[in-house]
């Protein structure tokens, strides 16, 4: 069994650095603030007697030897950079999960035949350098590294100028590394493990995913002397798409869910009709039959209801991932280690992407999740209880030993 | 009638200060450019032999001397302030036309046995300082000096102090001016005019308007993890409330307009459900009656709309006035004198709220109009001919010289 109080003080440790403004983290990729936590994780594994490799990327990697040169290592990890009103667990738990897995092995002297890994990959929210899971996908071969460093922030800096300005451009060449397996371990980020008073979730798939940005244009003009007949009103486009993105994802209950996050209206004055949206629809389905069909049936639909109101639609597709099937013999030591811990568990559906969703298209992989307080994340009062953070590392911790073979 | 050349080139040389990126201006209020402009203005009025005088709201009062000491002063003007991405005519047409008609009084050598003043009133746009035609709803006795001063602008700064900061903080109390009759020159700001082609528009009434300012709350969740029947997506009540303003304006055709301008989408992420949407609605009618019925069905409707989507509505009235008619002894004087100079002419309503809405509702008062391009205004690519800007200023001229009886 892992250190729950141990496993929980690094937890608040890492909590320090980057705080939000209400109890939670504002730790975005590449500030300052997370260096600061890269630094202190890399100080951590230097004292569990890890050695730490880095790629171009900025992902970490720190290892701990196995007994047979030839084997492969066994990954364990998530990432530590958070949402710009960010919990304190979202990413965190399978990084600081994995250091305590270590740690307890060197507690208890134990060997593995594979080497074992802890790994924080850079910039998995995506919400300062879109998109999300940016630095695994790039490992996965999903977008080139040239690309991912021409991301830009905000502030219109680019992903490759901040990675080496806080210092962590690494030397390893990014998805140089292979795995034998790899264990992501995270909170639900929903309310089903609560609802139904589970201790653990076996991740059995991850839901595909289409991120639609729309631009819906009308005629900026003023909103007291255009007269009705003559508007083109882009709110209104707005407004038509909403709805149809919720009735569109309530045909395919349970298996799918939509929703529009995103909003920028141009020029956003009271007294002026909008003249232009600019908004991102979000579809996921576990099923790629019914991610196929949400989007049909918002192609055909989408642009009539913009006509009919006499504005305009253009689409593009900035996110997409097909539904992935996690590993059966790494799901199956997910669920036999909860069986053995004695944890109740049920199998589950990632509602999120992870940077487990991109590594699974490369090697065996399976995800761990814990529940959290009301099913809330990304957003500052993200909560977890230390029970919940302990039986997640213990299932991570036995599902890895198994994998690594004693 | 008014050296159409002249004109033109006064306008032009305004539109060199703050110029904006698409061929507009941007000379917000109480900004150095707007500290420029009035200096402008000052010299021009200095050089036609006013004097000029500035309130405590810095509304500046350029008087041309009448025949008759106790005669109180016909005004002429509006504002030189523009929207961030406006246009070189709103307001300022207003303001240099009614300087343009003194130069020409000066040129003919005409007496009147009124004075006539010039004024450019502080603040109308409203854009950095809300809400719009502060300074004349101050003057007008609608708002208290102290409330504006304390308006703040998206960066904290209080217009008291930006008004002290560029200098035009003036010696006489706001409000203390008696007048004899005021004339508003304007932009159409719609498309009216230009449609029927018509030079003239003589405004018999404005609008009345109700800002409603809406908070729909619902809970902030993850866009792939929140199952759908757990979802409180405040976005559908933006929705819902955008088409229902929609329908209630359109059942009053054509005498009401509703659309909402602005919004906010917290915490506004590709990857979470809205919790909260802040948005205003913009309603409007010359109708007293019609006003009351949008807002008696939007209250009745509006709540129920979002609690059947689990979210909550709150709503606060941020701006109204009631529709105004204006005086018809100046009113006729403007009919009468684009008869006489044989401008093609019509009778119309102001959409948009302007300073003479709210000296109205103390001294006779009336406006003139004259068409745009397109109907297109708080948009850089405002634009009128210099015809259209000279028609407006002779008719300006013609109407106050009846007023100001020569
Ligand atoms: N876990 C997580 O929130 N990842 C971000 C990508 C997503 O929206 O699913
Ligand atoms: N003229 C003008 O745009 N005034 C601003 C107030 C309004 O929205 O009508």
């Amino acid at each position: 069994r892992i250190n729950p109080a141990r496993l929980w003080d690094s937890l608040m440790d890492m909590a320090k650095i980057g705080p939000g403004i209400a109890g939670g983290n504002n730790r975005q990729t590449l500030t300052d603030e997370d260096a600061e936590g890269r630094a202190l994780f890399q100080s951590w594994c230097e004292a569990a007697g890890m050695t730490m490799g880095v790629d171009t990327m900025g992902n970490m990697f720190a290892t701990r030897a196995g007994e047979d040169p030839d084997a492969l290592p066994v990954y364990m990890g998530s990432h530590l950079d958070t949402q710009p009103t960010g919990g304190k667990y979202d990413g965190v738990l399978g990084v600081l999960g994995g250091l305590e897995a270590v740690r307890t092995m060197n507690d208890l002297g134990v060997k593995t035949k594979h080497p074992i890994v802890v790994a924080n990959w850079t910039n998995e929210e995506g919400t300062r350098f879109a998109p999300a899971m940016l630095a695994s996908g790039v490992f996965a071969g999903k977008h080139t590294q040239d690309w991912a460093y021409d991301r830009v922030d905000a502030e219109g800096l680019t992903f490759g100028d901040e990675l080496k300005r806080i210092g962590w451009v690494g030397s390893e060449p990014v998805g140089a590394r292979k795995m034998h397996a790899m264990f992501e371990l995270h909170i639900e980020q929903g309310p089903i493990l609560e609802a139904e008073g589970k201790d653990i979730g076996v991740v059995t798939h991850g839901q595909g995913l289409r991120w639609i940005e729309c631009t819906v244009t009308g005629k900026e003009s003023h909103t007291g002397s255009t007269p009705m007949p003559m508007r083109k009103n882009a709110g209104r486009g707005l407004a038509r798409i909403t709805e149809l993105v919720h009735e569109i994802a309530m045909k395919h209950q349970p298996n799918s869910v939509g929703a529009i996050g995103h909003v920028d209206v141009y020029p956003n004055s009271r007294n002026i009709i909008p003249g232009k949206v600019v908004f991102t629809i979000d579809f996921r389905s576990h099923l790629q039959d019914v991610i196929d069909a949400m989007l049909e049936e918002f192609y055909d639909k989408a642009p009539k209801l913009c006509e009919d109101i006499d504005v305009t639609l253009e689409t593009e597709i900035v996110g997409q991932f097909n539904p992935p099937a996690f590993d059966d013999a790494c799901v199956s030591a997910v669920r036999n280690a909860a069986e053995t811990l004695g944890y109740s568990h049920m199998d589950i559906v990632s509602g999120a992407g992870h940077d487990a969703c991109w590594i699974n298209d490369l090697y065996p992989t399976a995800m761990i999740m814990c529940p959290c307080v009301d099913g809330l994340s990304h957003n500052e009062a993200e909560d977890i209880s230390p029970e919940w953070a302990a039986a997640g590392a213990d299932v991570l911790l036995h599902a890895v030993l198994e994998s690594a073979e004693i």
